[in-house]
């Protein structure tokens, strides 16, 4: 039996024995516990602090001694003193094995580090990014035995880190020799290695850098960009911003900037210039916002669209346009930034694009995926992604099911007569009493209900200006319990209502929500017109999530995440009133904010999630609404409000919905006759 | 025992047996027998043109029947009909098994054609080149499997062309859309596959497609840049052509270029920006003489010296200029010609340099083992690549040494009174009378001597200017025979020599060679300092490969390859006398010529012989010269003419020299006395 000393690591529970001797971090190289070091083990770079605890272990059955571990050496004093170490802390690489041991390696010194998410039902993320630095010491060159600056600085990462065969371009190349003599043959590399790529060189610093680097989890979406600035060594994000997507000026929605892109030559190219423009701007903004330079930021993990994805990459999304949606690739794509015509980041940044899933369910999906990870869900989930497209996943770890549906503009209040984007002065959230049918409401701006005292003082310098998504949702959905919609989606008369602010407006009727007029506001009103759109829009959303039920031979849902920061405002009841959402326990709906850029957070921060949600991407079934017949059928149904054949048997339990009809016999438009596929 | 008809392929010798209705081209991939095919057996691009043979073959122990293979289909005969085919010629894919068969495959259906290099003495260059058509039929997008164009192309690549896992550029990808329904789902692949490299799809032609593809053999000299196009399928030389390198501008001499960086701040982004912008002109050029489109050249393979390569590269050559004389790199390189700023080739073509051996042993050295392949020679074999700094390599089989040695540009003509380059008027050819001590010579423009008749008017344009590189050889090597020229290099006075041509210029004598005054032309002598000048460029040489022969332990070698373009104009015997390359058997010295040039284009026709000379360079000993004791002993001895020790008992037997000394106790400079490292 051995009688070498016994090193115990915790959290890992990881234990073996040592000669006396051995540095800790040798002892924990080789039993595979997770201690980080820049330096490889020359006392400079302080990544590899441990904590040595001393006593009685009954639970691992030693005694440590006080003197288990060799004395201070010149090296950690030295370190001590220049940069200061924490009370009980040691460098791991000089600390040495005397007697048993129990080692505890603080969070900071490891390298795979958790990231704890906010959501309690959320996974935490394992610290595992594409960019490591390496400090080396290479061999001088010799002329008996010449060889090149990086042949020699190839040996020095493979004996000292076992790096083998990396790829390093041309700038980088023609800098490795001054980086070299300024440190004296002492240099930190950055190296870049992640699963699909080779591994790459994509600097060198002279002498020891620490860092920190930087990567960017940018969502790009139609209307904004956004980016979180993330510290690769922590995962924090130490900055966040977004900028409107400068594509807006050729087209609001997608359709209409694949629809310029074929009607003007060109129009593609000049599409993917001005995002890339935006998106330059964006980087150079944040890395100042955070005092950081552009090139500490090296890596960069894209979410999109496939329109987005496309005109991102360069591609004319014409194809997408037009059935069968065929995508240029589905795959994810690992490029180097510069390709990309990003400027303002390291130059030899790279970039990650998720893999798509079909010609309407992009990248942007596939990050929702992989942030709510339905494949990995024990009871059965459907994830909506509401945005003017919806992206919708169904599954649980059996299987996992995808579709988009064109909801079209209406969720983010355009199309509506009093609709407007989600910005002060927006009315977000409604009740109306079911017996005078007077409306409450909330604006963007102000904590008070509008019946409350100071209300009008509260929105004095932003007003009440229109009704954002939210607001419309449950505005409808609010009539709709107060007798002013009924099921089919018309709006009752005075008479049939019983409240005068139902009036004739043209062929139908309207709701007055509130009159500004006499402030020299507007007369803010909900128009059968407006029920129109929200019964289309959200009969789109519900069709595509029956759909994937009817494929998945269920007929209820387990829970339901609605994705998207439109749907972090979406007051479950309401949605579920509207028939928007299928039946469900309201304390089973919950909202997961951005999940697209959680996803993109996620694939930044961990490479091996990459593979994994490539993997998960291609085990997706993906279904095609445009061809499912079902999924017309469905969505006459559901334009219907909640629906016109489906029960709703646990909203029943909680909401009693009034039953008259307001149809006079009069021809009015019905909401199921129109179709559109809309996409942006 | 099988009684399948016996199919028996010639040049090859493969046979085997296959069922009745076996295509050809099938029973040639299951044997490995070498027929080429672009369209995959679709009859439609005639790559795998066969000659079947009928009657009794005693040799095989067959008889071909008249029906041995099946009639003429449809597909043949309107392959006949629109693009003809030679009598006797089948399409290896249509033509089925019938009996027993003899079936030629002539050169030009072989993938892997043998390429004849004229000397007799060189190997044949395989044909193997990075870039080949593969023409495919891609699935048809559909909705109810939704996948990307690429991803379904990438699956008829491997299910077609057993191909995988291929790379693919933004610009690529971004024209994959159109090419694919351009073509009607049928497309013709351009893949680059190289030992080394990543397959990557370089290109996506719609429908068949059949090149040519070119690439580029490119030999970057100092002074000028000269490019071979090659036509990848037949190996064949369709072009040449060259540009004086337009960094002579910065600089005559590589010694110069680099003291103008280091001089000049950006000065090697100056040189970098020159060299590219000339290799672009030369490269455009070249596509027009041939008549090809620019995008038609997807392969380029370039050698060069240490600094062109660096400077080629974008990497500042100061190392290069000093002890250690560190390389960057020293590896071959595979590039995007776009990363090297050429832009005048097909935009995702290829690059690839070769190796460099050491700082002062470039990429062109090891191209001249590429050709010459000293690594492969049973006898021992002397390689001498002459210029202004010449690249030594001495081996056989058992091992390989190199080393360069700074020559100076005398051979070039400078730094010679009357010396001039290589250009009409320049004298090449020179005998001087042992008697008279009168000298003839012939001037490049004229075939005849210059005591023929009819000699002044075949001069008459072009007047005699000067002596080149190989006729001063020739000069010092005659006067030195006629006893002009003493052992130690002195030039005798007229009572000395017994000729009025020797005259007191200064402190020395010099000899007259031509006096064209009377006409308005030079006065053409040779001074005491010219020959001080070639015994320092000889003496360079000279010590060098001697250095290389010490180090392989031998005192005489068994043959000499004298290479470059210079090379191919020295006389053996001139050099042997002037005591510039060992003693040797004159039936054993020959030339090379441009052997840098033909290592590259080995390169390029033979992804394989890429793999191999990395090897052989990775195997050769370097000795750095300027580090070895025994070099300067050498230098000294070889100064004098042909050496100070060395017996030449070779030489002895053909040429008797002279013995008289003609120094009469002055004080005269000497030819050891002084040692340079030039470069350039």
């Amino acid at each position: 039996m051995s009688t070498d000393p016994l090193v115990i690591f915790t959290p890992s529970g990881k234990r073996g024995r040592f000669p006396v001797g051995t540095p800790i971090l040798t002892a924990a190289r080789q039993l595979g516990v997770d201690l980080d070091s820049v330096c490889g083990g020359r006392g400079i770079c302080s990544k590899c602090q441990i904590t040595p605890s001393y006593g009685e272990f009954p639970k691992h059955g030693v005694t440590v001694q006080a003197d288990a571990l060799s004395e201070w050496n010149a090296v950690e004093e030295r370190y001590k003193s220049k940069r200061g170490l924490i009370d009980g802390r040691r460098l791991g690489c000089q600390a040495q094995v005397q007697g048993d041991v129990v080692i505890d390696v603080p969070p900071e010194s490891q390298v795979h580090k958790q990231v704890v998410r906010k959501r309690a039902e959320a996974r935490d993320i394992t610290l595992n990014p594409s960019v490591h630095l390496h400090y080396v010491e290479v061999a001088e060159p010799d002329m008996h035995d010449p060889s090149g600056d990086l042949e020699r600085l190839r040996e020095a990462l493979k004996a000292q880190w076992g790096l083998e065969g990396f790829e390093v371009s041309l700038p980088v190349l023609s800098r490795l020799q001054k980086a070299l003599r300024k440190g004296e043959w002492k240099a930190t590399c950055v190296i870049h290695k992640a699963p699909g790529s080779p591994v790459r060189l994509l600097d060198v610093h002279p002498g020891l850098y620490e860092g920190p680097l930087y990567g960017l989890a940018v969502d790009l979406g139609s209307t904004t960009i956004a980016a979180h600035l993330c510290d690769l060594a922590t995962g924090e994000v130490v900055a966040s911003s977004g900028v409107m997507n400068p594509q807006i000026r050729f087209g609001e929605d997608l359709m209409s900037r694949v629809s310029y892109s074929m009607m003007n030559a060109g129009g593609d190219a000049e599409m993917t210039a001005a995002v890339r423009e935006g998106m330059n701007q964006l980087f150079a903004d944040i890395a100042a916002e955070a005092g950081i330079t552009e090139a500490q930021i090296v890596d960069a993990v894209f979410v999109c669209n496939p329109v987005m994805h496309h005109l991102f990459l360069g591609i004319d999304p014409y194809e997408l346009g037009q059935a069968p949606f065929a995508l240029a690739t589905s795959e994810a794509l690992r490029l180097s930034a510069r390709d990309l015509g990003l400027t303002r980041l390291h130059p030899e940044a790279r970039a990650y694009l998720l893999p798509c899933i079909a010609g309407h369910v992009g990248a942007d999906a596939a990050a929702v995926a992989l942030s709510e990870a339905p494949d990995k869900s024990e009871d059965l989930v459907l994830v909506v992604d509401v945005g003017t497209n919806a992206e919708i996943l169904l599954g649980n770890r059996e299987k996992v099911l995808a579709c988009s549906s064109p909801t079209g503009p209406a969720f983010e209040g355009a199309q509506i007569s009093s609709g407007q984007r989600a910005a002060p002065g927006a009315i977000e959230r409604v009740q109306i009493d079911p017996v005078t049918k007077e409306p409450r409401f909330r604006v963007i701006g102000s904590d008070l209900w509008s019946d409350e005292e100071g209300f009008a003082a509260s929105i004095a310098t932003t007003g009440i200006t229109g009704i954002c998504g939210s607001g419309i949702i449950e505005m409808v959905a609010e009539m709709r319990m107060a007798g002013i919609v009924d099921a089919p989606g018309l709006i009752g008369s005075p008479e049939q209502t019983g409240t005068d602010r139902c009036f004739l407006d043209g062929r139908t009727y309207s709701y007055l929500v509130w009159d500004g007029s006499a402030e020299g506001g507007p007369v803010i009103t909900v128009t059968n017109r407006d029920i129109r759109e929200i019964q289309m829009a959200k009969a789109a959303l519900y069709s595509g999530a029956r759909l994937l039920m009817d494929k998945f031979g269920v007929d209820s849902v387990d829970r339901i995440v609605l994705a998207g920061a439109f749907g972090a405002h979406i007051s479950p009841k309401h949605a579920m009133v509207l028939g928007m959402i299928p039946d469900c326990e309201l304390a089973k709906v919950t909202s997961a904010g951005n999940a697209a850029g959680t996803g993109a957070r996620i694939a930044l921060l961990n490479t091996e999630a990459r593979s994994e949600i490539e993997e998960t991407v291609r085990r997706i079934h993906k279904i095609e609404t445009a061809i499912e017949p079902r999924f017309q059928e469905h969505f006459v149904n559901a334009s219907a409000i909640p629906n016109a054949v489906e029960p709703f048997p646990v909203l029943a339990r909680e909401v009693t919905l009034p039953t008259a009809t307001f149809n006079t016999g009069a021809a009015t438009e019905s909401g199921g006759g129109r179709r559109r596929r809309r996409r942006g």
